[in-house]
């Protein structure tokens, strides 16, 4: 069904905001599956979720749509399919560069494994924390990630380092094979067109907070 | 110029979309600052932020329109405008609740009074982290929390803190003067018409990572 998103730009726009949307679907999702709730009607979920009965129903179509009439989605096959769409129904391995505090805090957020994410080990300069380990995680030397992202295939890097270290990173990262960076420092990076970066700005979410708190 | 933007429903629509970019605007500016650039041409700034100029001059000429021609903007001045419209112009205490990763990586991160917060103090019930202080400040027992915000006029509450127990604390917070809840619990939470929630999911941005290293 994926598939079938591609076939027109239109389609594919469609497609973009959904995406935007499918990682809630797929938190609210696990959460009923947490509560042993097996089946769900549209309205039930936007209730819930704080949308329009119409909008989960047009949304979720879009994938399939696999709600029975009178009886509601199967939680379960949904929660499912959405992490098919998401690629998250195997397993990416994760590196973290910066045993720092939100690289401890990120090493150690719980739940990451159900959703397709596996964190392999940390990377710091800090001799002091070389050699350690982190939520049972090894922390190895800043020198050694090239290698190991290669030998061990993983796929994602985040980075919890600051502005410069950040850049200088993504740079020795161009000629390794990993697919994605996830990035935390206080910029933008672009790295090349085979490694896809999520920026995470922090200070942009309390930034809107505060205008949307004098509204 | 600000509340122009509010005189009919076409206007707001048109400006919230301008206020998601307008932390990122503000991130490039201070950036150029500390660069020393003192004048940018809309094609500069679009140049840096990978978009298009038009798009520049779009965005900026709906709070006022800075840029002289063959001149551009000024930079500090622009960089001023947009602190105004986002109220970042003055402090806004802020409390953590959570002195774990999380907290210590929110209470550390720099800058933060730059872009017009003051985090005045942590909370947790641990007993070991109570007394203690996270970079210089200090960590309060949990039970004081209402108190202190009302006390100290703290406009925003801070949850690092797991779901369960961020539930419990926004519901004790709906009878305080707070305005704003920034949440990382890994839920979304309602909480009143007087108190705004920017609710930011870690696991989202991963997911979204991964769907787009995928297409």
């Amino acid at each position: 069904m994926a598939d079938n998103r591609m076939k027109d730009n239109k389609d594919k726009e469609i497609s973009r905001a959904i995406i935007k949307r499918l990682p809630r679907y797929y938190r609210y999702l696990g959460e009923l599956i947490d509560e042993g709730v097996e089946h769900i009607s549209s309205s039930g979920l936007a209730h819930i979720m704080g949308v329009t009965a119409s909008q989960i129903r047009q949304d979720l179509n879009n994938f399939g749509g696999f709600g029975q009439q009178g009886y509601g989605y199967n939680v379960k096959n949904l929660y499912d399919e959405v992490a098919k769409i998401l690629h998250i129904d195997r397993i990416h391995k994760i590196v973290i560069v910066g045993a720092g505090n939100l690289g401890h805090a990120l090493a150690q957020y719980a739940n990451f494994e159900r959703r397709g994410f596996d964190i392999v080990a940390l990377f710091d300069r800090d001799e002091k924390v070389i050699g350690t380990t982190v939520g049972g995680k090894p922390v190895y030397a800043i020198d050694e990630l090239t290698k190991f992202v290669n030998d061990n295939e993983v796929e994602i890097v985040a980075l919890t380092i600051p502005k410069e270290a950040a850049r200088e990173i993504a740079e020795k990262l161009k000629d390794t094979n990993i697919k994605g960076i996830l990035n935390f420092a206080h910029t933008d990076l672009h790295v090349s067109e085979n490694i896809t970066v999520e920026n995470v700005h922090l200070t942009d979410y309390i930034m809107r907070l505060c205008y949307k708190m004098h509204e």
